[in-house]
C-alpha cells in the first residue's frame, strides 16, 4: 500500500437502486469482510453494533441509509430510527435531517444529497490535515480511532499524520488501546501501519506516564461532539489523556468537521452520553473476565472541559480559545 | 463466605521442611488453583509471571523462597535471582536482605523469620484498615488490587472496606479494570465480592468521567514503592487517576506498610520502572487483538507525584504532606 494512502470503510455501490457496502470494523484488523446493505434497518443495526462507527462516518452511512428508506414501506419509520441509532455523535441526526429536509422521496436525488454528504465530509478531513501537519511536534499520542475508518476522507485526529506521511515525512504514533471496544489497538494501528506509520499501542492506564517521559510532543484526537463553549464529548478514556497532556504541558488538539459542533448544546453537561452493554467491560471476547455477578459501569463518551483543550481544528481553520465566540463564528451562530 | 472475610493467597504448609504454598492468582476469577513450591525457582517463577503478585505479597511469599533455598545447593544465587525477580517493588529485595541477615541456614530460624514478616505484614494491614475507616466517603474508586490478594492481610487500599464490611456498613467500591492484566476486574472485584462489598467495575479511561460525575468520595490504592519525598510508584494507570482526583476535587489516599518506603530514593525519577512483555498489550487472553507486527510500550507502573496524594496512610499513621519530614519521622531516616 503507498505511503500516506487511507483505507475506505464504505462505499456506495451502483445508482439510485445501489447498495451500500460497509467495512465490517468489528472484525479488523482479524478478517476484511465487506457488508451489503438494502434495507435501512441493516444500515441501523450495523450502526448499533459499531460495524460502522465514528462520528463523521455514522453521519454519511445514516445518509445513504435515508436513500436506501426510500424504497421501502415506513420511510418515516425508518428514517427516524437510523437518526437515534446512537445518541451521542450530533453527525447522525443531522445527517439525517439534511436529507429530510429535501423533503422528496426520489432516489436520485436523495443520492446525489448523500454523496455530496459524503464528498464535503472527505473534503473537511482534507482540510483539517492541512491544518493540522504544521502543529505536528515530535511523537503523536491518539486515543480510540479518528482516522480514515471514521471518516469519509483520511480521518480527523489522523488528517495530519496522513498529510505528512504523503509528504515523505515519517510520523511515529503512539496508539492508546481504548478500551472496551480497542478501536485503538484494532483500528489506529491497522490502518496507520498499513499506511506507513511507525504505530506503537499502549494500554490507556499508560497514557499518562508516556506524557510524563517527554517522549510525545502533541496529543490529536477526534471528538464525537462539541458544544458551543468548546466542551468537548469525545470516547471514554478521552479525559484522563486531556489532565495528563495539561499537566505534562503538552498540547492537545481536537480535530473535526463542523458537522461535529453542536452551538444548540450549550456546555459539555447537556450532552447525552451513551451507556453500553456491561458485557463490554466484564469480559474479553467471548471470554469473562470478571466474576459473575459483579456489574459494570460503561459509558461509551467523556466529556473533556474546553479548558484543558489547546485548540480546536475544523475545516474553517484552528480555533483557539476562548472557543467560545469562536465556534459562532464558524457556525454562523452568535 | 461471613462479610468482611479475605480470602488467603499464600499459606506455608508443615515445619521448616514443608512447602509454600501459593494461590495461582492467574487462574481468578475462573479457577481457585493452589500451587504447591518447594524449590526457590519455582517461587522466582510464580512471583515473575504473576501469580503471586503485590509488593507486599511477593515480599512474604520471597522470604519464605529463601527457608526453601537453605535446603538446596546454590543457596547464595537462589536468594539473589529470588531478589531479583521483579524490580519495582522495594519489598521483595528488603524481605530477603532481611533474611541473609540472619547469617543462617539453619530452616528453623529462617522458618521463623519468613513467619515474623508474614505476621507483620498482617498486623500493618489491620493498622492500616482502623486508620483508614474514618476516611471513608461515599463510594470507593480503586484501581489494580491493593487487597487481601496482594498482602498477608486484608490488604492496603482495601483494609479500610474490609474494616467497614467487618462493622456491618454497606461500600461500593468502583474497581477499575486494570488493563494489561486485569488485576481489577479479576481479582479485586473477585474478593470483595466474597466479603459482601457492592462492586463495579469500570475500564479505566473511565475513572475521570466517574469522577468528575460526583459520584465517587475518596480513592485508595497501593503502591509498589515510596520515595522519600512522596512519589508513589504503583500499578500503570495510578497517574492518571490521581490527577483526574486532583481535578475533581476529591481526596486520593495511597495505603502501603511501611516495608513499601524507600526512604533511599530520593524522588520517583529514581525508581526503575518494570517494562513487561508486548504480547500483554497485543492481545486479550491467547487471541491477537492488534494486527501483526505493531509494537507495544508496556510499562508496569508509573509514578504519581506527591503533589497528587492527599494523604499516605501507614500502620505508625496518616501522614500529610509535607511528605517528606513525615516519611523521615515513620521510617526512623532524616
Amino acid at each position: 500500500m503507498p505511503r500516506g494512502q487511507h483505507p475506505t470503510p464504505l462505499r456506495w455501490m451502483g445508482g439510485p437502486d445501489g447498495r451500500l457496502q460497509l467495512l465490517d470494523q468489528t472484525e479488523l484488523p482479524g478478517r476484511v469482510v465487506r457488508l451489503d446493505c438494502r434495507h435501512p434497518r441493516e444500515v441501523r443495526a450495523a450502526i448499533r453494533r459499531l460495524a460502522v462507527r465514528g462520528a463523521p462516518l455514522i453521519g454519511i452511512a445514516a445518509a445513504y441509509g435515508v436513500v436506501l428508506a426510500a424504497r421501502h414501506p415506513g420511510f418515516v419509520r425508518e428514517t427516524t430510527r437510523l437518526a437515534s441509532a446512537r445518541p451521542t455523535a450530533v453527525n447522525l441526526a443531522a445527517a439525517v435531517a439534511r436529507m429530510l429536509a429535501l423533503d422528496t422521496r426520489d432516489s436520485a436525488l436523495l443520492l446525489a444529497e448523500a454523496r455530496a454528504i459524503h464528498r464535503e465530509d472527505e473534503e473537511a478531513c482534507r482540510a483539517i490535515g492541512r491544518l493540522s501537519f504544521p502543529l505536528l511536534r515530535g511523537a503523536v499520542l491518539t486515543h480510540c480511532n479518528a482516522g480514515a475508518l471514521a471518516t469519509g476522507g483520511p480521518g480527523t485526529a489522523l488528517a495530519g499524520v496522513y498529510e505528512a506521511l504523503r509528504r515523505g515525512r515519517r510520523v511515529r504514533v503512539f496508539a492508546d488501546e481504548t478500551r472496551p471496544l480497542l478501536q485503538g489497538a484494532r483500528l489506529t494501528a491497522w490502518e496507520l501501519d498499513r499506511a506507513g506509520a511507525d504505530v506503537t499501542v499502549l494500554v490507556d492506564g499508560a497514557a499518562a506516564a508516556l506524557l510524563a517521559s517527554g517522549r510525545v510532543g502533541c496529543v490529536f484526537t477526534g471528538a464525537d461532539r462539541i458544544a458551543a463553549n468548546g466542551d468537548v464529548a469525545n470516547k471514554i478514556g478521552t479525559r484522563a489523556v486531556a489532565l495528563a497532556a495539561h499537566d505534562a504541558g503538552i498540547p492537545f488538539y481536537v480535530a473535526a468537521p463542523l458537522t461535529t459542533f453542536d452551538p444548540k448544546t450549550r456546555t459539555g453537561a447537556s450532552i447525552r452520553i451513551e451507556e453500553r452493554a456491561e458485557t463490554e467491560v466484564l469480559g474479553a471476547g467471548t471470554r469473562a473476565t470478571a466474576p459473575k455477578g459483579v456489574r459494570a459501569w460503561n459509558p461509551a463518551f467523556d466529556v473533556t472541559p474546553a479548558r484543558l483543550v489547546t485548540a480546536l481544528i475544523c475545516e474553517r481553520g484552528v480555533l483557539r480559545p476562548p472557543f467560545g465566540s469562536a465556534i459562532a463564528a464558524v457556525t454562523g451562530r452568535r
